[in-house]
């Protein structure tokens, strides 16, 4: 999704290839043989391997148009940062509250929360975490908002009364194209995600 | 030791402040509030925290001289892409080598070992990861060369027997005055792993 946010940012067409995890293609394999994970950017024959670095790809090549990262080092090693930030924290507390449940789920739940607040003080009263426009940050975070329906219905929470902030931002987020566009359906991933935690005898 | 091989390679001064880490300076509280952990690069009174990221932002701001990044985009993100190779995976099984025992460290023991073979994959005939020079790849995986005495020593393995490429590599690597000055002796690595697993009743 994020790859897709910053092609769809820089006005790139490319051609998207689905990939089944359980029986990944001989060109996933071959493109990917350090980790055999998706997402993978091939561009001139070349591919280019984990999200982070390939939204920094595209920005570098098609830095023409709708810049993610500040022209400012000081500024880039801050959206670093906190692009980092996103991966580390949330990613594996949002993972756990839905691969988990009874006291882990709840810690998991709490450290999310917690994560989030952080999140909000960094956005400030900015419209976006990148300022006034998008920004490498704001590509990176807005793809798990796919998945807050999951996570609140298994943490019994709702973001928008705990982090109101958080919640306005990924819905200014959506009103744009390049986002409504790349994300998935939540009501899609909640039911994929219910069928999983089924299929592992998790509920 | 990323950190200060950097600053030594664009051959900038810097004033170093130990940490002990089980009574953080309110330097440090200050300076990342998010993660309270080293290292903090302090420039111009801001933070730049994360030892990958301050690597950047250092080659970013020095960028007349010893440049660690390659100029090309592809190249960078083939950089990127094995600095956190090493991040995810080295850090990952070394830890476990030290801090577990048993059927655990073995298995982390040989997912180490694996990770080396990858390493030595990517070097190829290369003098280094950065080609003729140090670049991003070397700064941010020869501090791990540091323990290797004691991956050696809990692990029961030569790494010269099993990844002499490797070796020759870090050997290179010491013979640089910025690396050799800036890693600590393997031997006090190795006296306070030891310590280490003694107080954890690991031995």
């Amino acid at each position: 999704m994020r790859v897709r946010i910053a092609l769809a940012e820089k006005g790139i067409k490319y051609e998207y290839k689905d990939e089944d995890l359980r029986n990944k293609s001989p060109l996933l394999l071959q493109m990917n043989p350090v980790h055999k994970k998706i997402p993978v950017l091939i561009h001139n024959g070349k591919p280019i391997c984990e999200s982070l670095i390939a939204v920094q790809y595209i920005d570098e090549i098609w830095n023409d148009k709708a810049p993610l990262l500040p022209s400012d080092a000081y500024q880039r090693a801050h959206a670093r940062f906190w692009a980092d930030y996103v991966d580390k924290k949330l990613y594996d507390y949002g993972r756990k509250i839905w691969t988990t449940k009874g006291e882990e789920q709840e810690a998991a739940k709490k450290e999310f929360l917690d994560c989030l607040k952080v999140l909000e003080g960094e956005l400030g009263d900015k419209l976006y975490f990148g300022g006034d426009n998008l920004g490498f940050v704001d590509v990176v975070l807005i793809p798990f908002y796919s998945w807050f329906s999951v996570y609140e219905a298994l943490g019994n929470f709702s973001t928008e009364a705990e982090s109101p902030k958080f919640i306005a931002w990924a819905k200014r987020c959506l009103e744009i194209e390049s986002v409504a566009k790349s994300l998935p359906d939540q009501h899609k991933v909640h039911d994929f995600v219910m069928l999983m935690r089924k299929k592992f005898g998790l509920d």
